[in-house]
């Protein structure tokens, strides 16, 4: 039966940087014998321009409805005034909510032909490789109460709320613990338990999970703003780091600049099983929508390949042909190609789609 | 009159950097004909330990009649099972709240004699000098409803509240304007307004502000995620930034690990006249109490006499002394010599209190 993908390119780069997946999924349908049933739509700024919404609640059953979902990126300064609930965001922010999709995998690695890329010296951040597991349905991001109020005196209050229960803290921390023991069998656990009763739960509940199920891998915990300097002092002490909505957020940013090439890295979203039986999953580049360069043919398509790479793998357990799609991106800039967000002395500069088709003839 | 100090050392290594500050203030009075009026008192595991409390009432009203308060550090991997309401970091916490000691402000500067401590290259940090002004008196550091409950079946709840009003943004964002016209008159101001309403007040908020009594300084915005990024990516493209408690926490412990010299760093927090009349400000260095190097004579006590600079500087106006202290600082740095976490090659290796009195003869 055919694969069901659901392609949302949202804003800015994200057509053009999809239109290069397009040509991924054509070179394995005819080489690879493999039939995926591909739908696209419109979400973020792109969706407000035509039906006045970030996304439509059709376009989140199609989503339910998807083996996997293919997004670009949202965002879009022609749409920053149009009010807290209609902003392009909201596009990412509901399916992350109404598909459950809890556990965010945001790798941070460093390609050994773009060591020179960091900011980092060389010797920091050769041969970093961290996964970073972000909770992404709870925290600050949904909890209520939350709103602005005007008070008597006419002045304001802008209120927001942290909430975590013991079970949103164990599934997400299952998938950690689960990615470790894939990896270099270390979890480090990040909250701020000196100052947030949220983070000491957080910290209890992992902690219980360990000794519970988890025994045989090691564990560490952090405090935020210990990790935010940690990732700059020596990041290669981490293997896998499991944190909150809002930290995650953060610290997975940070993480990704270390490597000095955000066009290079892809995220996957896990979600909990469905009514209907399916186990949604988004992916999705970690870089945004750069309308600052939208439009202009030079962004980088790499970080949105090997989305659909970690697609194939994660939703499809098709490791063979991710695993071509991963070495044709090496060989691609073995071989010296470089679009100008990765570029250095030497390189060959090239642009959207010529490093798209070199990609595909590997 | 003499000038009234409260000197909190606290835990780690505290007293014994604490110590060199003394040498200095001695110096000051025999030299300089200065005259302060020191008490000193305990906080966080040292109180602990001695009175079963992180820091007396009595501490507090101590602090509120000084004309300034010099504090060490607090944190004791002793005192972490004491439960939450017990622990070491609750003394900073209450001195802040009840003294309302509402902007933190925290530099981020590279030395030049110290380029090579930083993991970032020299071209990125050279010259960087980032000042961050975070609140720290509001935001989910203080907000209720807070805690943790236990729900019918068993499981658990950890909620914390994040919570600005139109006030508490405008007091922190003039500091941070005031500031910034001293400095290279740019204010970068850092929320999460895409996901959270008390992040798009306080934009708004800074933004008025901003219109009504500060055009004459440049004003941006930026998310905290980007932010996080910015600093990794092109960190002297900033001059202030001003943000909330939390993000404050993350960001400036990130902004100062950029220049690799954590024990070189000093921070101050000023506060709200009080009912006294007296305008409270609190100094400390912004690393932590290092308790895995603690009592062996080896920690750098520069951020902590620097941080006694900024105390002469900003609450008692003496800045010619303020002066005298920060140069000679640099220039026994310039003569080469270092403590362990900013030695390098060719450097004169020596420890706590060889550096103090260095900079005392100096
Ligand atoms: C677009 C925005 C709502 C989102 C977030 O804050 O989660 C983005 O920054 C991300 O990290 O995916
Ligand atoms: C000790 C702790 C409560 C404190 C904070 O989180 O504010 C510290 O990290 C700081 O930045 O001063």
């Amino acid at each position: 039966p055919a694969r069901k993908l659901l392609v949302l390119p949202g804003d800015g780069i994200g057509p053009e940087v999809m239109r290069e997946v397009g040509r991924v999924i054509t070179w394995l349908e005819k080489n690879r014998g493999l039939t995926f049933e591909v739908t696209e739509d419109l979400v973020g700024g792109a969706s407000l321009a035509e039906y006045g919404v970030p996304i439509r609640n059709e376009v989140i059953e199609k989503a339910r409805e998807a083996d996997a979902v293919l997004f670009g990126s949202v965002g879009d300064p022609r749409w920053s005034h149009v009010g807290f609930d209609k902003r392009p965001e909201v596009a990412i922010l509901k399916l992350r909510q109404e598909l459950e999709l809890f556990a965010n995998l945001r790798p941070a690695k460093v390609f050994d032909a773009l060591v020179d890329a960091s900011t980092l010296k060389p010797d920091v951040v050769r041969g970093l490789d961290i996964m970073i597991v972000r909770e992404t349905v709870g925290g600050i991001y949904f909890g209520n109460p939350r709103g602005i109020e005007t008070l008597a005196d006419g002045s304001r209050r802008g209120v927001n709320t942290e909430v975590y229960t013991t079970s949103e803290i164990e599934r997400v921390a299952r998938v950690a613990f689960e990615m470790a023991r894939k990896r270099s069998n270390h979890v480090c656990s990040v909250e701020k338990c000196n100052v947030m009763e949220s983070g000491l739960l957080w910290k209890e509940v992992v902690t219980d999970l360990h000794a519970r199920e988890f025994s045989d891998v090691t564990l560490s915990h952090m405090l935020a703003d210990n990790c935010a300097m940690q990732l700059v002092r020596n990041p290669r002490q981490f293997d896998v780091i499991v944190t909150g909505n809002l930290f995650g957020d953060i610290l997975s940013d940070l993480a990704s600049m270390l490597t000095g090439s955000l066009g290079m890295l892809p995220s996957a979203t896990l979600g909990a099983v469905q009514a209907n039986g399916k186990s949604p999953a988004l992916y999705e580049p970690i870089h945004g929508s750069a309308p600052d360069i939208a439009g202009q043919g030079i962004a980088n398509p790499i970080a949105q390949i090997l989305s659909f790479a970690m697609l194939l793998r994660y939703s499809f357990d098709l490791q063979e042909d991710a695993q071509m799609v991963e070495e044709a991106v090496s060989r691609v800039l073995e071989s010296g190609l470089r679009t100008a967000d990765i570029m250095s002395e030497g390189m060959a500069r090239v642009g959207t789609s010529v490093m798209g088709e070199a990609i595909v003839r590997e």
